[in-house]
Protein backbone atom coordinates (compact mmCIF):
# COMPACT_ATOMS: atom_id res chain seq x y z
CA UNK A 1 0.00 0.00 0.00
CA UNK A 2 1.27 3.71 -0.63
CA UNK A 3 0.21 4.93 2.33
CA UNK A 4 1.17 8.70 2.25
CA UNK A 5 4.78 7.55 0.23
CA UNK A 6 6.90 10.75 1.14
CA UNK A 7 5.76 10.72 4.88
CA UNK A 8 6.40 7.19 5.42
CA UNK A 9 9.87 7.97 3.78
CA UNK A 10 10.51 10.05 6.61
CA UNK A 11 9.50 8.27 8.96
CA UNK A 12 11.79 5.79 7.49
CA UNK A 13 14.89 7.62 7.42
CA UNK A 14 13.88 9.08 10.80
CA UNK A 15 14.28 5.26 12.31
CA UNK A 16 18.08 4.92 10.96
CA UNK A 17 19.35 7.71 13.43
CA UNK A 18 21.29 6.09 16.53
CA UNK A 19 18.37 6.57 19.66
CA UNK A 20 15.21 6.27 17.73
CA UNK A 21 13.61 3.56 16.78
CA UNK A 22 10.44 2.95 14.43
CA UNK A 23 8.19 4.04 16.86
CA UNK A 24 9.81 7.10 18.38
CA UNK A 25 10.49 7.79 14.50
CA UNK A 26 6.85 8.18 13.83
CA UNK A 27 6.15 9.70 17.10
CA UNK A 28 8.97 12.20 15.65
CA UNK A 29 7.36 13.30 12.41
CA UNK A 30 4.19 13.60 13.99
CA UNK A 31 5.79 16.29 16.22
CA UNK A 32 7.84 17.77 13.59
CA UNK A 33 4.81 18.21 11.24
CA UNK A 34 2.65 19.81 13.82
CA UNK A 35 5.82 22.29 14.40
CA UNK A 36 6.47 22.69 11.01
CA UNK A 37 7.22 26.56 11.17
CA UNK A 38 8.93 26.39 14.08
CA UNK A 39 10.87 22.81 13.98
CA UNK A 40 10.56 21.12 10.49
CA UNK A 41 11.85 23.48 8.20
CA UNK A 42 14.71 25.01 10.08
CA UNK A 43 15.73 21.63 10.23
CA UNK A 44 15.12 20.40 6.98
CA UNK A 45 17.44 24.16 6.26
CA UNK A 46 20.17 23.00 8.74
CA UNK A 47 20.52 19.46 7.73
CA UNK A 48 20.82 20.55 3.81
CA UNK A 49 23.43 23.36 5.05
CA UNK A 50 25.57 20.73 7.21
CA UNK A 51 25.09 17.76 4.30
CA UNK A 52 26.76 20.35 1.66
CA UNK A 53 29.04 22.47 3.96
CA UNK A 54 30.23 19.88 6.57
CA UNK A 55 34.28 19.14 6.74
CA UNK A 56 37.12 18.25 8.90
CA UNK A 57 39.67 21.44 10.30
CA UNK A 58 42.15 21.12 7.97
CA UNK A 59 44.47 21.92 11.05
CA UNK A 60 42.64 20.34 13.72
CA UNK A 61 40.25 17.65 12.56
CA UNK A 62 37.17 19.75 14.56
CA UNK A 63 33.95 19.24 12.54
CA UNK A 64 32.82 22.66 10.97
CA UNK A 65 31.59 23.70 8.24
CA UNK A 66 34.31 26.18 7.13
CA UNK A 67 37.78 24.76 5.94
CA UNK A 68 39.93 25.98 9.18
CA UNK A 69 37.74 25.65 12.61
CA UNK A 70 36.10 28.20 14.71
CA UNK A 71 38.24 26.91 17.05
CA UNK A 72 41.54 27.21 15.39
CA UNK A 73 39.92 30.84 14.28
CA UNK A 74 39.81 31.72 17.71
CA UNK A 75 42.48 34.28 18.48
CA UNK A 76 41.78 34.34 22.24
CA UNK A 77 43.05 31.05 22.72
CA UNK A 78 46.47 29.52 23.38
CA UNK A 79 48.76 28.31 20.91
CA UNK A 80 51.26 26.73 23.09
CA UNK A 81 48.36 24.03 24.76
CA UNK A 82 47.37 21.40 22.59
CA UNK A 83 44.92 19.26 23.73
CA UNK A 84 44.42 15.75 21.67
CA UNK A 85 41.12 13.49 21.51
CA UNK A 86 40.83 10.36 19.63
CA UNK A 87 37.10 11.98 18.03
CA UNK A 88 34.85 14.91 17.81
CA UNK A 89 32.74 14.24 20.34
CA UNK A 90 35.62 14.17 22.71
CA UNK A 91 36.39 17.48 21.91
CA UNK A 92 33.34 18.80 22.36
CA UNK A 93 33.39 17.02 25.69
CA UNK A 94 36.32 18.70 26.50
CA UNK A 95 33.98 22.35 24.98
CA UNK A 96 31.75 22.07 27.32
CA UNK A 97 33.61 21.28 30.52
CA UNK A 98 34.95 24.54 29.67
CA UNK A 99 38.21 24.44 31.31
CA UNK A 100 40.42 24.32 28.07
CA UNK A 101 41.59 26.82 26.59
CA UNK A 102 44.02 26.19 23.91
CA UNK A 103 43.93 24.12 21.06
CA UNK A 104 42.53 20.65 19.76
CA UNK A 105 44.08 17.73 17.38
CA UNK A 106 41.75 15.04 16.28
CA UNK A 107 43.31 11.43 16.08
CA UNK A 108 40.38 10.69 14.64
CA UNK A 109 40.29 7.36 16.45
CA UNK A 110 42.69 4.80 18.42
CA UNK A 111 45.49 2.69 17.56
CA UNK A 112 43.75 -1.06 17.31
CA UNK A 113 45.16 -4.27 16.28
CA UNK A 114 41.94 -5.63 16.17
CA UNK A 115 40.17 -3.43 13.73
CA UNK A 116 43.36 -2.95 11.75
CA UNK A 117 44.11 0.77 12.74
CA UNK A 118 47.65 1.40 12.50
CA UNK A 119 49.78 5.45 13.24
CA UNK A 120 49.55 5.97 9.52
CA UNK A 121 45.15 5.77 9.84
CA UNK A 122 45.26 8.69 12.39
CA UNK A 123 46.50 11.97 12.04
CA UNK A 124 49.89 11.77 14.46
CA UNK A 125 52.32 12.73 11.99
CA UNK A 126 50.18 16.16 11.77
CA UNK A 127 50.55 16.26 15.24
CA UNK A 128 53.91 15.76 15.50
CA UNK A 129 54.30 19.06 13.11
CA UNK A 130 52.06 20.76 15.02
CA UNK A 131 53.65 20.00 18.53
CA UNK A 132 57.47 21.23 17.53
CA UNK A 133 56.01 24.38 18.45
CA UNK A 134 53.72 23.87 21.30
CA UNK A 135 54.48 24.22 24.94
CA UNK A 136 52.95 21.43 25.89
CA UNK A 137 50.88 18.54 24.94
CA UNK A 138 47.56 17.55 26.67
CA UNK A 139 46.60 13.91 25.48
CA UNK A 140 43.05 13.77 26.42
CA UNK A 141 42.02 10.16 25.09
CA UNK A 142 39.78 7.38 26.35
CA UNK A 143 40.73 5.21 29.53
CA UNK A 144 40.33 2.53 27.46
CA UNK A 145 42.93 -0.22 26.27
CA UNK A 146 43.01 1.23 22.70
CA UNK A 147 43.12 4.50 24.54
CA UNK A 148 45.83 3.86 26.84
CA UNK A 149 47.99 1.68 23.87
CA UNK A 150 47.93 5.03 21.70
CA UNK A 151 48.84 7.93 24.24
CA UNK A 152 51.99 5.70 25.30
CA UNK A 153 52.48 5.73 21.15
CA UNK A 154 51.83 8.93 20.98
CA UNK A 155 53.96 10.17 24.02
CA UNK A 156 56.71 8.31 22.23
CA UNK A 157 56.53 9.55 18.64
CA UNK A 158 56.61 13.23 20.28
CA UNK A 159 59.42 12.13 22.63
CA UNK A 160 62.28 13.70 20.19
CA UNK A 161 60.81 17.10 19.93
CA UNK A 162 61.59 17.91 23.91
CA UNK A 163 57.90 18.90 24.53
CA UNK A 164 56.47 17.88 27.84
CA UNK A 165 53.46 15.48 26.88
CA UNK A 166 50.95 15.40 29.74
CA UNK A 167 47.94 13.39 29.94
CA UNK A 168 44.23 13.65 31.74
CA UNK A 169 44.11 12.17 35.25
CA UNK A 170 42.58 12.20 38.27
CA UNK A 171 39.03 11.44 37.77
CA UNK A 172 38.62 9.45 34.51
CA UNK A 173 37.05 6.12 35.80
CA UNK A 174 38.74 2.73 34.76
CA UNK A 175 37.47 1.97 31.47
CA UNK A 176 35.69 4.91 31.05
CA UNK A 177 35.04 7.17 27.92
CA UNK A 178 35.11 10.82 27.75
CA UNK A 179 31.84 11.77 26.26
CA UNK A 180 30.34 10.24 29.63
CA UNK A 181 31.72 11.98 31.83
CA UNK A 182 30.22 15.40 33.54
CA UNK A 183 32.42 18.46 33.49
CA UNK A 184 33.34 18.48 36.65
CA UNK A 185 34.90 15.72 36.42
CA UNK A 186 36.24 16.46 33.03
CA UNK A 187 37.77 19.53 34.36
CA UNK A 188 39.70 18.09 37.61
CA UNK A 189 41.32 15.31 35.16
CA UNK A 190 42.36 18.30 33.19
CA UNK A 191 43.78 20.53 36.52
CA UNK A 192 45.13 17.34 37.44
CA UNK A 193 47.40 16.16 34.35
CA UNK A 194 50.90 14.40 35.17
CA UNK A 195 53.41 14.02 32.88
CA UNK A 196 54.24 10.66 30.96
CA UNK B 1 31.99 30.85 21.44
CA UNK B 2 31.44 30.30 18.23
CA UNK B 3 31.87 26.59 18.17
CA UNK B 4 31.08 25.21 14.52
CA UNK B 5 27.84 27.74 14.23
CA UNK B 6 25.85 25.58 11.94
CA UNK B 7 26.57 22.38 13.48
CA UNK B 8 25.74 23.05 16.95
CA UNK B 9 22.73 24.64 15.18
CA UNK B 10 21.74 21.56 13.89
CA UNK B 11 22.41 19.56 17.35
CA UNK B 12 20.21 22.41 18.76
CA UNK B 13 17.35 21.50 16.76
CA UNK B 14 17.67 17.89 16.88
CA UNK B 15 17.94 18.15 20.61
CA UNK B 16 13.91 19.32 20.40
CA UNK B 17 12.57 15.75 18.79
CA UNK B 18 10.34 14.31 21.47
CA UNK B 19 13.00 11.27 22.48
CA UNK B 20 16.02 12.96 21.98
CA UNK B 21 17.96 15.11 24.30
CA UNK B 22 21.24 16.95 23.68
CA UNK B 23 23.67 13.90 24.17
CA UNK B 24 21.51 12.20 21.50
CA UNK B 25 21.22 14.46 19.76
CA UNK B 26 25.17 14.72 19.12
CA UNK B 27 25.20 11.32 18.61
CA UNK B 28 22.84 11.70 15.80
CA UNK B 29 24.35 14.48 14.20
CA UNK B 30 27.92 12.69 14.18
CA UNK B 31 25.93 9.35 12.90
CA UNK B 32 24.61 12.13 10.08
CA UNK B 33 28.16 13.29 8.89
CA UNK B 34 29.53 10.11 8.79
CA UNK B 35 27.03 9.13 6.49
CA UNK B 36 26.32 12.63 4.26
CA UNK B 37 25.04 10.81 1.44
CA UNK B 38 23.30 8.12 2.48
CA UNK B 39 20.99 9.91 5.51
CA UNK B 40 21.77 13.56 6.06
CA UNK B 41 20.85 14.61 2.53
CA UNK B 42 17.78 12.27 1.93
CA UNK B 43 16.61 13.33 5.19
CA UNK B 44 17.45 17.12 4.45
CA UNK B 45 15.16 16.58 1.28
CA UNK B 46 12.68 14.28 2.98
CA UNK B 47 11.89 16.65 5.42
CA UNK B 48 11.80 19.85 3.21
CA UNK B 49 9.51 18.00 0.92
CA UNK B 50 7.11 17.78 3.90
CA UNK B 51 7.13 20.71 5.40
CA UNK B 52 6.43 22.37 2.56
CA UNK B 53 3.37 19.34 1.62
CA UNK B 54 2.46 18.09 4.54
CA UNK B 55 -1.94 18.47 5.28
CA UNK B 56 -4.68 16.68 6.54
CA UNK B 57 -6.86 14.48 4.13
CA UNK B 58 -10.01 16.79 3.20
CA UNK B 59 -12.02 14.16 3.01
CA UNK B 60 -10.64 11.78 6.49
CA UNK B 61 -8.01 13.94 8.13
CA UNK B 62 -4.99 11.69 8.10
CA UNK B 63 -1.89 12.97 7.07
CA UNK B 64 -0.49 13.08 3.63
CA UNK B 65 1.31 15.26 1.15
CA UNK B 66 -1.94 15.13 -1.16
CA UNK B 67 -5.15 16.73 -1.07
CA UNK B 68 -6.80 13.58 -0.68
CA UNK B 69 -4.89 10.85 0.74
CA UNK B 70 -3.71 7.30 -0.84
CA UNK B 71 -5.71 5.56 1.46
CA UNK B 72 -8.92 7.52 0.53
CA UNK B 73 -7.75 7.44 -2.87
CA UNK B 74 -6.82 3.13 -2.96
CA UNK B 75 -10.18 1.75 -4.66
CA UNK B 76 -8.95 -1.27 -3.29
CA UNK B 77 -10.74 -0.31 0.01
CA UNK B 78 -14.36 -0.90 0.88
CA UNK B 79 -16.27 2.35 1.08
CA UNK B 80 -19.12 0.92 3.40
CA UNK B 81 -16.51 0.74 6.54
CA UNK B 82 -15.47 4.02 8.31
CA UNK B 83 -12.98 3.71 10.99
CA UNK B 84 -12.99 6.59 13.64
CA UNK B 85 -9.97 7.53 14.89
CA UNK B 86 -8.48 9.95 17.40
CA UNK B 87 -5.16 10.75 16.06
CA UNK B 88 -3.48 10.64 12.39
CA UNK B 89 -0.55 7.97 14.63
CA UNK B 90 -3.94 5.88 15.53
CA UNK B 91 -4.45 5.57 11.88
CA UNK B 92 -0.84 4.20 11.37
CA UNK B 93 -1.30 1.57 14.08
CA UNK B 94 -4.64 0.26 12.36
CA UNK B 95 -2.98 0.33 9.19
CA UNK B 96 0.24 -1.85 10.84
CA UNK B 97 -2.05 -4.32 12.19
CA UNK B 98 -3.44 -5.34 8.81
CA UNK B 99 -6.67 -5.86 10.09
CA UNK B 100 -8.79 -3.47 8.42
CA UNK B 101 -9.34 -2.35 4.52
CA UNK B 102 -12.09 -0.05 4.61
CA UNK B 103 -11.60 4.05 5.08
CA UNK B 104 -10.50 6.14 7.87
CA UNK B 105 -11.90 9.01 9.89
CA UNK B 106 -9.42 10.93 12.02
CA UNK B 107 -11.72 12.91 14.60
CA UNK B 108 -7.92 15.08 15.67
CA UNK B 109 -8.51 14.51 19.24
CA UNK B 110 -11.08 13.45 22.37
CA UNK B 111 -13.45 15.49 23.95
CA UNK B 112 -12.01 16.96 27.33
CA UNK B 113 -13.65 19.04 29.63
CA UNK B 114 -10.60 19.72 31.09
CA UNK B 115 -8.84 20.44 28.33
CA UNK B 116 -11.95 22.63 26.92
CA UNK B 117 -12.14 20.85 24.01
CA UNK B 118 -16.06 20.46 22.83
CA UNK B 119 -17.33 18.54 19.73
CA UNK B 120 -17.23 21.87 17.40
CA UNK B 121 -13.06 21.27 17.96
CA UNK B 122 -13.34 17.61 16.49
CA UNK B 123 -14.20 16.23 12.97
CA UNK B 124 -17.67 15.04 14.35
CA UNK B 125 -20.22 16.77 11.66
CA UNK B 126 -17.97 16.01 8.34
CA UNK B 127 -18.15 12.00 10.30
CA UNK B 128 -21.93 12.29 10.21
CA UNK B 129 -21.93 13.43 6.10
CA UNK B 130 -19.68 10.54 5.59
CA UNK B 131 -21.62 8.30 8.22
CA UNK B 132 -25.02 8.58 6.43
CA UNK B 133 -24.08 6.43 3.14
CA UNK B 134 -21.82 3.74 5.46
CA UNK B 135 -22.56 0.25 6.02
CA UNK B 136 -21.30 0.48 9.70
CA UNK B 137 -18.78 2.99 11.97
CA UNK B 138 -16.40 1.80 13.38
CA UNK B 139 -15.04 2.92 17.05
CA UNK B 140 -11.09 2.79 17.48
CA UNK B 141 -10.92 5.48 20.10
CA UNK B 142 -8.31 4.80 22.77
CA UNK B 143 -9.69 3.24 26.12
CA UNK B 144 -9.14 6.09 28.41
CA UNK B 145 -11.70 8.14 29.79
CA UNK B 146 -11.98 10.76 27.49
CA UNK B 147 -11.72 8.38 24.59
CA UNK B 148 -14.73 6.55 26.13
CA UNK B 149 -16.86 9.62 26.54
CA UNK B 150 -16.01 10.35 23.31
CA UNK B 151 -17.23 7.06 21.80
CA UNK B 152 -20.53 7.51 23.72
CA UNK B 153 -20.83 10.90 22.26
CA UNK B 154 -20.45 10.20 18.70
CA UNK B 155 -22.54 6.62 18.64
CA UNK B 156 -25.11 8.84 20.10
CA UNK B 157 -24.58 12.06 17.46
CA UNK B 158 -24.93 9.30 15.22
CA UNK B 159 -28.33 7.28 16.54
CA UNK B 160 -30.47 9.24 13.82
CA UNK B 161 -29.00 7.93 11.15
CA UNK B 162 -29.66 4.22 11.38
CA UNK B 163 -25.93 3.02 10.89
CA UNK B 164 -24.72 0.63 12.98
CA UNK B 165 -22.03 1.86 15.12
CA UNK B 166 -19.57 -0.42 16.51
CA UNK B 167 -16.24 -0.43 18.59
CA UNK B 168 -13.12 -1.97 19.16
CA UNK B 169 -13.99 -4.35 21.86
CA UNK B 170 -11.86 -7.82 23.30
CA UNK B 171 -8.12 -6.90 23.59
CA UNK B 172 -7.92 -3.10 24.44
CA UNK B 173 -6.47 -3.25 28.11
CA UNK B 174 -8.71 -0.38 30.22
CA UNK B 175 -6.44 3.14 29.90
CA UNK B 176 -4.45 1.11 27.29
CA UNK B 177 -3.81 3.30 24.25
CA UNK B 178 -3.99 2.16 20.89
CA UNK B 179 -0.41 3.16 19.43
CA UNK B 180 1.20 1.07 22.22
CA UNK B 181 -0.50 -2.08 21.43
CA UNK B 182 0.91 -5.25 18.95
CA UNK B 183 -0.38 -5.57 16.02
CA UNK B 184 -2.17 -8.82 16.68
CA UNK B 185 -3.93 -7.44 19.58
CA UNK B 186 -5.63 -4.57 17.36
CA UNK B 187 -6.53 -6.93 15.30
CA UNK B 188 -8.77 -9.56 18.04
CA UNK B 189 -10.15 -6.03 19.04
CA UNK B 190 -11.08 -5.48 15.76
CA UNK B 191 -12.77 -9.14 15.05
CA UNK B 192 -14.57 -9.20 18.23
CA UNK B 193 -15.75 -5.59 18.09
CA UNK B 194 -19.29 -5.12 19.47
CA UNK B 195 -22.65 -3.05 18.55
CA UNK B 196 -22.57 0.36 20.95
ZN1 LIG C 1 40.46 23.33 13.80
ZN1 LIG D 1 -8.02 10.48 3.55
Amino acid sequence: MDDGGEIQRLIALMAKLPGLGPRSARRAVLALVRRREALLAPLAEAMATVAERARLCARCGNLDTTEICAICRDPERDDGLICVVEEVGDLWAMERAGAFRGRYHVLGGVLSALDGVGPDDLRIPALAERAATAREVILALNATVDGVTTAHYVADSLAALGVPVTSLAQGVPVGGELDYLDDGTIGAALRARRAL
